[in-house]
């Protein structure tokens, strides 16, 4: 599909913008001597022409690129996923920081665009339209791990299943006896933790169990949010047995407010997390919570590349792989409410 | 200096391997196809002739290659350390994870050779003398970060003031009013444990305290160490009242074996660790430690690695960067000897 006839070449995008093919070369391939302008007006051109490049000149040999919003404790499971697979194929694993762009000479697609890998797995919140229609120009399949926000249909996303993780949680809460149970919820503009927060509410209905809306404490998926959360719940006049903090920093915030408190895991209180990052199982009491298979996301994402590298574009791919239970020693059956 | 005209040719390993040009340098580039036997041949004479590349293919562009024998919480500082550094200078950061290479078609120095990157950052152990003489005979610059093991002379390294780091660790728990520190070790067979341990002693004997030996109990900086070495120092008749735990693993193992027993941190038993790894910080309470600079360790070992690129191979460089005590809640006043 390379070469359908009615693809416009890129003498046909210099001529629209109204500049050299040279140049209009220079902007495609992310060279940094053109004016701001000048790109701008190619980049229309390149959009609006619906360019998209012939073949695949690989200048840098087989890369595959992961490019993360900023480097956090997560990064480690999804890099071994990429590496995995991008080294069974002989591919190298590039990482770029992209979040930190600002301070950089170039922004990491320039230097994404300059490198032409086989593709990009992008561990992003969210992508801007411009570097969207950037990668695709360039014909960088591209794939967003864990879309954090409302990612467009037309964006392959692989993820874990956020609904099914909340509500594993909450019913893991609800089979150990406890009927009052908090939460500490993620950014309600994230569709990970409004998926979370729908499976706490759908495993309350499976059991007949209705809610108290003060046990459902806002939130932002930080260790301060955890510990701020645990302030809300124990100043209620009953107190919650059980606590599923939607994200295991909130979890560990929340061993902090409690333990400081005199509080005992899960004696007094049974706490629950989500993600199940390496600390999950060192703290203490090592932590319960819903296990995102982040490696296993990793390489689906990776081979994924490689399929759409083969196949061409294809739109509406959405994957969510499973989240399973990982129980450890913070919860325990519940003790009749106080 | 690329161009002495006393270096020899790949002719001249090829004829001495007596193998063809094209054979010898199959293995000089890391190709496959290619008997074990027949490469060793190639090895060796590309070895005793003491033949390194000339200028500089860089066929796969400006790539910079981090290896870690395994990918541990650790490694997301460093790469942030690396990447920094690389992305100034417009270079790629390869990642590669050179401890699985058994389940790998190939190893992850037969990787490195095909790539040609600028340079390689090993954050490895040990590395065999097989690999050292690999990667010089390709002429490409190496830096050992961290080296847990015992380097030879003749290997650039980055790593952290260990001695200075176990003496921090151990004053601060004198300064504390503690005169019975117990401590949890490291390998014996690695010269940073060995080296923490010194500081432990040094710190000891400038305050002129005796060290009772029972104190002192092996450990593997693992969290199960910690957990057994809590076990161990609280056998004994006097039990200590500060645990200087050698590496942060080993103080969350502790941590879970004193709070099991209800000993409270550090109302009962002060802890200090050593790392600073993320979740020191998350631990609750907040633990104590010894901050390895693990960031700016990995950006000086890209910058030495740019620096021999230019300057050609340098024998003899290691650098320590100081370590830092990071006072968090672990830590308390020492009380009476019970």
């Amino acid at each position: 599909m390379n070469d359908e006839p009615s693809r416009p070449t890129l003498a046909v995008v210099a001529d629209a913008a109204s500049v050299s093919v040279s140049t209009a070369s220079k902007v495609l391939n992310g060279k940094s001597d053109v004016s701001d302008a000048t790109r701008q007006r190619v980049e229309r051109a390149l959009e609006s022409l619906g360019y998209s490049r012939r073949g695949d000149p690989r200048p840098h040999g087989e890369l595959i690129e992961v490019v993360f919003e900023r480097l956090g404790p997560w990064a480690v499971e999804l890099l071994k996923g990429v590496e995995a697979v991008a080294r069974q194929q002989g591919i190298s694993t590039v990482v770029t920081i992209g979040g930190t762009f600002d301070a950089q000479p170039e922004s990491w697609i320039d230097a994404v665009m300059r490198r032409q890998p086989l593709g990009v797995i992008l561990v992003f919140s969210t992508l801007s339209d411009r570097e969207k229609r950037q990668l695709r120009t360039r014909n960088i399949p591209f794939v967003v791990v864990d879309p954090a926000g409302d990612p467009d249909p037309d964006l392959p996303t692989i993820g874990s299943a956020n609904w099914d993780g909340g509500l594993m949680a909450t019913r893991h809460l609800i089979e150990l006896g406890h009927t009052r149970i908090g939460t500490i919820c993620g950014p309600p503009s994230l569709r990970n933790a409004r998926a979370r927060l729908a499976g706490y509410r759908s495993a309350h209905e499976s059991a007949a169990i209705d809610i108290d809306p003060s046990l459902i404490v806002p939130g932002d998926f930080s260790v301060e949010a955890g510990r701020r959360g645990v302030d809300q719940l124990l100043a209620l006049d009953v107190a919650p047995t059980a606590i599923f903090a939607q994200s295991d920093l909130e979890a560990l915030g929340a061993y902090r407010a409690l333990q400081s408190r005199g509080v005992r895991i899960p004696h007094d209180i049974s706490v629950i997390g989500y993600d199940d990052l390496p600390m999950a199982e060192l703290a203490s009491p090592a932590l319960t919570t819903i296990r995102q298979p982040l490696e296993e996301i990793a390489s689906a994402a990776t081979r994924l590349i490689l399929r759409l590298r083969a196949a061409g574009p294809v739109r509406n791919i959405r994957t969510e792989l499973a989240t399973t239970l990982v129980v450890r020693e913070s919860t325990a059956v519940a003790r009749p409410v106080r």
